[in-house]
């Protein structure tokens, strides 16, 4: 047997393993605060679920009750329009491949699994820096707001990309995994009905629940029924299912969520200034810093028991999530006290 | 946009809907005994996961934990052999797509998502009925033991199968989803290293954990490779990782559910004898019956609030999955009485 569009993508370094930590600061002290991912650390309050839970075979109905409060969470026009998978992560090369074969553009730098997927789907990728670039694409990606630095595109410079992109068979897709946060204005996930436009939504980010795994896609009806078909029944399990409903119609959660998530985000601006570090960008579930000695305050945090997500291919950049408890906050503190204390006197000791 | 192989497959029927269930037979008494699955009703025990197994990302390194404790449990040669996913389900499409569109020839009467998934993947699609057909396909799926019927296949006819299948190209699916309580000597899960072999093990049957979605493709390195990347990172969530881990390694858990469900399903040919209805195959977890009056058989079950398995292409048959309580063997053995009843007297009326 040949395997078809076999070449081999690799894999991807995120963060979020505790188990790296580990293995790079073995001598750090433990817990480890782990502020390498976006996810929010305040997650959506745990409850019991039924025995049954685990047991049976998820109803088929549970899934379209979810793709309806989903529909109404992310302002998609119907339920008919929403796909419940289990993470959107499983969905990007099935997504990717709803086009044949071309050029897949993807506005970077940005999360890398988008130009992996495209690349398993037999695409000719490439991470593109200018937004007009995504003109000439066949398949063109979007995080919105981005990963890490939160740069935003406004919804009207992607409804008429999406335009011109239908126009010639392409897609455009708009990950916006951190779009609860993010400026909701710009969510195109109330406009997939005018076709070529295929919106990710995560679930774990905002409700900090990624263990469950829950994603979405939000498309045309035909596109969401071609992914649903995809996938097969009981694509999401029922734990997912049962969190997802409840957490997803609790907009009393999410205003209260968003104001703690503001204010968390400007304390941890606060603390990185308070250490000379000026924050870039982000969002509101982590933030983002370009410093030329990034290397040496990932290793003097990493050393500290924290741990920072760097970027192989952009050393100067960090992006750190928000510390969840009052201890946590401290040893963060603390670290970065201690950081540019050395840095200072690094500093003083050249002149 | 233009959707590739665009066409539509529809959903199929599957047992395990209580939802169904009631919309079929509003006035049954409740609970219903859903007999529909062959989810063994004696699920592994519940256990208490850490706080965290909700809210942060699955460890990579507990998935390669996971695959090598299935291989263990499987027979596969090794941990490089398999892969964790959230149920066999979604793996069908991704595996029939490992063989360039040809003709796909399913061994039925058995599970009709192989047959929808293969025509996904864009081959022409038949069911055959004799073992001998499969020679002639590109891709060929056998579920061994069958469901619903119990057939086996011995190892060496599919051995022999796999070899001609790669000799051109091809690929056998073997699907044991069933193979926990099946004949365990045919299993070919050791043998994918032949190539042109894919085993799929389903987790949630035996284990009694549906709810969780578990699964897992076992196949040569690189097709295992390849099907991971497809996946991605964090396919697996982290309850069905610790629950997969756990349940897996417990080889007395094993030892003792094979026994039980074995008494089960003797048990459960008895209840059926006594209403004059002999079963003519099946598994532990399901058994399989084959009378001209299924479809009053299958009604008279549902108004007692009794849920079997019927089919709509094949109205002679019916599939029964094992009570898991007292009061639910005593309950299916009242209503197969007096169907048995009502039959005789039927009978006698007619003479």
């Amino acid at each position: 047997m040949t395997l078809l569009d076999g070449r081999r993508t690799g894999t991807i370094d995120h963060g979020g393993s505790l188990e790296r930590a580990r293995a790079l600061f073995p001598k750090a002290p433990q817990p480890f605060v782990d502020l390498s991912t976006g996810i929010n650390p305040h997650s959506y309050p745990l409850f019991e679920l039924p025995a049954t839970a685990l047991s049976r075979l998820p109803e088929p109905g549970r899934a379209r009750d979810l793709a309806a409060v989903a529909a109404t969470a992310y302002g998609a026009p119907s339920a008919a329009n929403v796909v419940p998978a289990p993470g959107t992560q499983i969905l990007l090369s099935r997504i990717a491949s709803l086009v044949r074969p071309g050029r897949a553009f993807v506005l970077g730098p940005t999360y890398q699994e988008h130009a992996r997927a495209a690349a398993i789907a037999g695409h000719e990728v490439a991470e593109v820096r200018s937004f007009e670039r995504l003109f000439e694409a066949d398949l063109a990606v979007v995080v919105n707001p981005n990963n890490p630095d939160g740069r935003v595109v406004s919804r009207a410079d992607l409804l008429d990309l999406a335009t011109r992109l239908r126009a010639k068979g392409g897609l455009l897709v708009v990950d916006e995994a951190f779009m609860d946060v993010g400026p909701r204005a710009e969510s195109v996930a109330g406009d997939v009905d005018l076709g070529g436009i295929v919106v990710l939504r995560s679930f774990g980010k905002f409700f900090g629940l990624a263990g469950i795994r829950l994603g979405f896609a939000i498309a045309q009806p035909a596109i969401a029924e071609r992914l649903e078909e995809e996938l097969g029944p009981w694509a999401v399990a029922v734990p997912a299912l049962e969190y997802g409903i409840k957490a997803l119609s609790d907009t009393a959660w999410h205003t209260e969520m968003r104001a703690t998530l503001t204010k968390a985000a400007h304390r941890l601006d606060q603390a990185f200034a308070r250490a000379g570090v000026i924050v870039t960008g982000g969002t509101s579930l982590f933030r983002h810093v370009d410093i030329e000695d990034a290397a040496s305050l990932f290793a003097a945090l990493g050393r500290e028991g924290i741990l920072v997500r760097s970027f192989a291919d952009r050393p100067t950049q960090l992006r750190c999530g928000l510390p969840g408890t009052e201890v946590e906050w401290r040893r963060l503190d603390v670290a970065l006290g201690d950081w540019a204390q050395d840095r200072q006197a690094a500093k003083g000791a050249k002149r």
